[in-house]
């Protein structure tokens, strides 16, 4: 039995949901999963779940996009998803309604990031942080001076322009928006469409591995560039492939060629483009360190 | 004659240097500007200008790279540029020598967007803000929640990678480090290579204009999706000319396609990718907002 106060959280998926109870990665109390239905059941499931507990604070994180605007009438929901019945989904509001409690929202990734910065011992978290997850999409949660940064919307740094050699690559793109963006060109469907088969079942020695690599570190080292990051950690189902890590970190090193003088750059960045510490759990652990941080501060 | 305490402020280029003193923009009691020579005669030149005067903060900006890190033994130098005698230059030290004032330092860019945003009305200003300068170098300052972001370094967005088109625009990139990275392919001497005229004496109507804004805004567009910022800035001697604006601005909305949920890319973004509102006076009055940050903090 813990003695610390409990907090609720939800990572929503356009799969699965999970939630979770507990006071910090190694005091869960409980965590479950149920599949996406239709938004009335889902959030009336998390919400019944959420209620079996006395809770200090809950932290729900979701896909997106979601509006993240505290002053828009909006706030607090799903925007333009293509996902069928969700666009325009309140997801804060029917929580609101079932507790009195302090309550945190945050878009999926963003969440995911906010976990791999809070549970980590306060001498290794680095004040700025990028967690990229790439897998059915490509997402960016961007953490500077501790905090994560909405700006207008929030970032949607899959879809950066990447350079992209017809010749070699002649695959148009999947994005509907963009074609060939960062998550047209490698998102897991563009590896599918691209070989013609599932990127699960590509082999080690398949060149898709290579390519793929190439995208990812064209936008690691833009994301490099224009942030100065202290740490990448790369998530989601196409980073499961662990191969693609030395991969990524040898060609960031040439694609930076010496220009960034740290030393992060001079060895073999094992510690610096990370797979996520807390696995698959990023996103979950990150919504219980947004209702942590919530209580923490009064 | 002004009541208000007065600041010294610095911008250090590599071909001049501008100080300036007084209290803000609209209080200026004297600006100077010297050409770049030796390190030690161009910062004496800067620490008997100041001497003149009673100042309660300086504000020092350089052009870099430098190192801001101020745990790092060698804060407060240029570190690694090409230009001949100045990498390693300690710019802060004979500072602290001459003056038992407070002190801030910055890379130019940096001070520019400070500049930008520290000078207008509080209303009307952004908390995330990014400046990108593209003349013979091209760099951004970023302001993330009204703080500069530092990261591992500082932010090095001019060498962000950008599809490139061989068969469109063979020239190869002038980027000693990247070749056809965003400097390589967009700073002014990219543009007089590969059209064998100086920027400036291009006419309107010439091709270079389209293909310069082509690759402005993949970098714009590339920043909005990573840091989804409250309003760009673009400065330095290439956004002089004006022309590059409007074209600037359809490319970016054709680019998202539609893809931000935000007002700002509804309208003709006249608002939302500027000119400096300080014109050329960005950075050295940038340098003086950090002087008064400085003496405001205690």
């Amino acid at each position: 039995m813990t003695t610390n106060p409990l907090f609720g959280a939800m990572e929503g998926g356009g799969t699965k949901f999970v939630c979770a109870v507990g006071s910090g990665p190694d005091e869960i109390v409980e965590e479950v999963r149920f599949p996406t239905t239709t938004p009335g059941e889902t959030l009336d499931r998390a919400i019944a779940y959420f209620q079996k507990y006395d809770l200090s604070a809950i932290g729900l994180a979701s896909f997106g996009p979601v509006d993240l605007n505290t002053a828009s009438p909006t706030y607090g929901s799903i925007t333009t998803t293509p996902k069928l019945g969700w666009a325009g989904t309140e997801v804060v509001a029917p929580f609101k309604s079932a507790f009195d409690i302090p309550m945190a929202f945050e878009l999926d990734v963003n969440a995911a990031a906010f976990g791999e910065y809070s549970w980590v011992p306060e001498n290794r978290r680095p004040e700025t942080l990028v967690y990229i997850t790439i897998g059915t999409g490509i997402g960016a949660g961007i953490i500077i001076n501790g905090k994560l940064i909405h700006g207008l919307t929030h970032p949607e740094a899959g879809h950066m322009r990447l350079p992209h050699n017809l010749k070699a690559d002649p695959f148009p793109g999947n994005c509907p928006f963009h074609g060939d963006c960062f998550e047209g060109m490698a998102n897991g469907p563009a590896l599918a469409r691209r070989w013609g088969m599932p990127a699960e079942t590509l082999p080690d020695n398949h060149p898709a591995w290579e390519l793929e690599a190439t995208y990812i570190a064209y936008a690691v080292v833009n994301v490099i560039l224009t942030l100065s990051p202290q740490r990448i950690v790369l998530g989601g189902g196409v980073m499961e492939h662990q191969s693609l890590f030395p991969s990524i970190r040898g060609k960031v090193r040439d694609l930076l060629n010496g220009y960034i003088a740290s030393s992060v750059f001079s060895g073999m960045m094992e510690e610096y483009i990370v797979p996520p510490a807390l696995g698959k759990r990023s996103g979950v652990l990150g919504a219980m360190a947004m209702a942590k941080k919530l209580v923490e501060k009064g």
